[in-house]
C-alpha cells in the first residue's frame, strides 16, 4: 500500500515542493532507494547525490529550495521529518494478525481491550489487563495482575513479572524481562548463608518508553522501580531494584545500574556504563561509554560530559590520559 | 490470608513484645506499610518514625525494648528476621496454579514428582526429572535428561540444556540459559577456519543457588561447570565453560567469567567484573565493580578488596588514581 | 552407537597406530575417559598420563610414534583432529525428534525443506523459509519472511525478527535475538522527546556462524547489518545496527559494538570490549578484554594486540601501567 507525497507531507506537517502526487510505499536510504521510496538528506553537500538517486522523493532542508530535479518535502529537521514519515507509512501498512491466536493461553479473568492482538503461544495470566491496540508478540508471558496500556508493542518472547505496569505506546523487544526480583540478600552471620530479602515491590514503566532486546529491569524490593516517560533503553541493559529513571533518558547497550540509583531527566548514558548503588546522576549529564560511578556519588551539570572510572569531567579525564602517556614516554 | 504476629515470631524463632494477636498479611517498607503489614527497623535513629508509621507491627533490635507504641518482634538481626518473616508469609500465600497445564508438552519418559507444577506452554523433554514441590514457569524449556531437585522455582522462559543438574531450592529467573555450549574452537591453520571444539560436558548447580534474569552459564567442554551451594548470581552474568564456583559466592549483574575460572567460597564480585581464563579468586576476596583479572592470575586474601583493571588491592588502586590526578594538575 | 577407530580416522583424514578395530562411542577428557571414549594429548609431556588413562584410544602428535600402549590416531593437530572426531561421532548419534511437532504453529505460507525439524511450541510465521536438515529448537519464534539455510541448529527459545537471513550450518543458542530494532532516535528540539528513527533494514548472517546464548544482533536501520562467514560470537554479545563483521572473527562474551562499526576478517575481540560508532577494526587485530575503542577510531595491524580504554598497543598500555605504579610508590 502506498501514499501520495501530499498525504505524507500533511501527516507530518511539512510542505511539498514539486509533484505532490508521486506515490510512496516506504522509506529508504539514498543508496538503496527505488522510485517508490522516500529518502532524506540533512545537509547541502549530500543534496546532489540525493537528487541523482533513484528515490521517488526526498526530504531536505531549506538548502534545497531551488531544486526541481525531484519531488521534495522541505523541513527544518529533515531527519525528524523522515522518522515521522516512516512511522506514518508503517502505520498504514498494518500488521500480520489481529485478535487472539488459538494457541495462546489467556486466563478468563484477564481483560483484553478492543483491537488487542495476542500472538501465537502467548500466556496471559490472571487479572492481567491489556489496553486497546496493543500487540503482544509470540511466546511472551504476561504474569498475573500486569497492566499494559494502549498501543504498546511487545515483540516475541517478552516476560513481564506479576504486578508490573506499562504505560501507553511502550515498545518492548524480544527477550526483555520486566519486573524480575532484585538482587538482595541478608547474610546470616552464624551460618554464612545468604537469605533472600523480599523482592515484592513493583515496576512502573511510563508512556513512550522503548526497552531493548534481552534487557532486564528489576521490580522494587519493597517499593517501586520507575522508568520515566519517553526514556529509551538499549539491548542488554540492566536496571536494579528501586531505581528511579527520569524522562527522556537515553541508556545505551549493556549499561548496568545497581539498586536505588536515581537518574534525572535528559541524562545520556553511553554503552557499558556501570553505576553503583544510591548514586545520583543529575539532569542533563552525559556519561561516556564504559564509565563507572561509585556508590552514593552525585554527578552534576547539564550538558557536562563525564568519562572513565571513577567518572570525571571529560576534560580532566583526557588531561590525565595525556599526562600518563607523556610520563610513560619519558621513562 | 493472614497470620498472627505470634505465628510469625514462632516461625522465625523470635519473640513478640506487645499484642501478639495482631493479624499480618504481608511485609512492607516503613513508608508504605498499612495496618496489615509488618515492617522493620535496623537502628535506633529510625525507630521513632517506624513507631509512628501505619505498620501493624515492626521488627526491631534490642534498642526498642522499652517501646510500647506498637506490637514488635525483637531480634538481634532485624533485617534477617524481616527476610524470614517475608518468606514465611509468602509460603502461606501459595501460588496460582498447580499440576501440569494442558498446554505444556511433557514427554512420557519425563518423571515429575508429587506437587510439581508445570505452567503453560512449558516443554519437558525425554528423561527429565523434576523434584517434589518444584514449579516450572510458563514457556520454559527443560531438555532431555535434565535433573531438577525439590522446591525449585523456575520463572517463565528459562532454558535448561540437556544433562544439566539443579539441586534443591534453586531459583532461576526468566530468560536465564543454563548449560549452553561453551565458546571453544580449534583453528585450522590451513583454511583459517574455526572448528567447534566439543562442548559435551555438564553443568551442575548445587542447592540454594539463585540465578538472575537473562544470565548464561555454559556447560563444561568435556567435564563440568559447577556452581556451589548458596551462591547468588545476578542478571546478565556470564559464566564460561569449566568454571568452578564455590559456596556462598555473590556475583553482581553483568559480570563475566571466561572459561576455567575458579572462584572459592565467600567471594564477592561487583557488577561488570571480567575475569580471564584459568584465573583463581581465592576465598573471601572482594572485587569491585568493573574490575578486570588477567588470565591465570591469582587474587588472594580473605576480606581484601581489589579494584581496577588489572585488579589491584583497593589502597594501591586509590593511591594510583590520586597520583595521576595530582600529576595531571601539575602539568 | 559406536564407531571403530578406523572409521573415525578415515572420517577425519588421519591414520591409526595400533588396533584400529577398537569401538569408540564418544570423546572425553583424559581424566574422565572410559574404554569406549576417545581422548587427545597435545604435547609429549602429557603423553604418558594419556597412555595410562582408561581411554579406549588417544589422538596424539608424531611425538607418540613410538608408543604401543594404546590404540592411537596420529595427527599433526591433535586438538583439531579431536574436534573433528567429536563432530563425526555426534553426527552419527542423531537427534531426538524429527518433523514438525504437533504443538508448533507453522503458517501455511512458510516453506519447510526436507528433513527439517520444528520442535515443540515453535512459531514459524508467514513466508519464512527453512532449509534442509535444519532444526529449530522448542519455543523459538521465526518471524515472517525469515530465511534460514541448510543444516542450521537453533537451540530452544531463539527469536528471529522479520526479514533476517541466515546461511548454512549456522548455530544459534538459546535466548539469542537476531534482527531486533537498532537504537536510533531523532530528538525533537521543541518537545525534548526522542522519536524513533526507522529500523527497517535487515540482518544477514553468513554460513558457519555461531551465536551465543542471549546475544543480540540488531537489523540495519535502513540498510543491512552483516555477519561474515565463520565468525563466532559468544554469549551476551551486542552488535548494533549497520555493523559489518568480516569472516572468521571471534567475539568473546559481553562485548558490545555500537552502530555502524566495521570489523575486518580474522579480528579477535576479548570479553567485555566496547566499540564506539563508526570505528573500524582492521584485519587481524587482537583487542584485549574490557578494551574500549572511541567512535570513528581505526585500529590497524595484523596480529597487533591492543588493550585498555582508549585502546592502545599492548606494549604501550603495559608501560603506562608500570609508570603509574612506579610513580605512585615514589609519592
Amino acid at each position: 500500500m502506498s501514499r501520495s507525497l501530499k498525504e505524507i507531507a500533511e501527516a507530518i506537517g511539512a510542505k511539498v515542493q514539486g509533484d505532490s502526487s508521486v506515490q510512496i510505499a516506504a522509506v529508504a536510504s539514498i543508496a538503496s532507494a527505488t522510485a517508490r521510496d522516500l529518502s532524506f538528506v540533512e545537509d547541502e553537500k549530500n543534496l546532489s547525490s540525493a537528487l541523482k538517486s533513484d528515490a521517488g522523493a526526498v526530504i531536505a532542508g531549506d538548502f534545497a529550495a531551488a531544486s526541481n530535479a525531484k519531488p521534495l518535502i522541505i523541513s527544518n529537521s529533515p531527519k525528524l521529518a523522515f522518522a515521522r514519515a516512516a512511522a506514518f507509512l508503517q502505520k498504514s501498512n498494518g500488521d500480520r494478525i489481529t485478535g487472539v491466536h488459538a494457541s495462546a493461553v489467556v486466563h478468563p479473568t484477564a481483560r483484553l481491550a478492543a483491537n488487542t492482538t495476542i500472538e501465537e503461544q502467548v500466556v496471559v495470566a490472571e487479572n492481567a489487563e491489556i489496553g486497546e491496540g496493543t500487540r503482544v508478540g509470540a511466546s511472551s508471558v504476561i504474569a498475573r495482575g500486569v497492566k499494559i496500556g494502549r498501543d504498546c508493542r511487545l515483540y516475541p518472547r517478552v516476560t513481564i513479572y506479576a504486578g508490573t505496569t506499562l504505560g501507553d505506546r511502550v515498545i518492548v523487544h524480544s527477550g526483555a524481562v520486566l519486573g524480575s526480583d532484585g538482587f538482595g540478600y541478608v547474610r546470616d552471620r552464624k551460618s554464612g548463608r545468604y537469605e533472600k530479602f523480599p523482592q515484592i515491590g513493583r515496576l512502573v514503566v511510563a508512556d513512550d518508553v522503548e526497552i531493548g532486546a534481552n534487557a532486564t529491569i528489576d521490580r522494587g524490593a519493597l517499593d517501586e522501580t520507575r522508568i520515566g516517560r519517553g526514556t529509551k533503553i538499549d539491548n542488554l541493559v540492566h536496571i536494579g531494584h528501586n531505581c528511579r529513571i527520569g524522562e527522556n533518558v537515553v541508556i545505551a547497550a549493556q549499561t548496568g545500574l545497581s539498586g536505588s540509583v536515581t537518574i534525572d531527566n535528559d541524562v545520556v548514558l553511553g554503552g557499558q556504563v556501570g553505576i553503583g548503588e544510591h548514586a545520583h546522576i543529575e539532569e542533563g549529564v552525559l556519561l561516556g561509554g564504559q564509565g563507572g560511578v561509585l556508590p552514593n556519588k552525585v554527578l552534576r551539570g547539564k550538558g557536562v560530559a563525564f568519562w572513565g572510572t571513577p567518572a570525571r569531567p571529560l576534560r580532566e579525564y583526557l588531561k590525565q590520559l595525556a599526562t600518563l602517556a607523556g610520563l610513560s614516554k619519558e621513562k
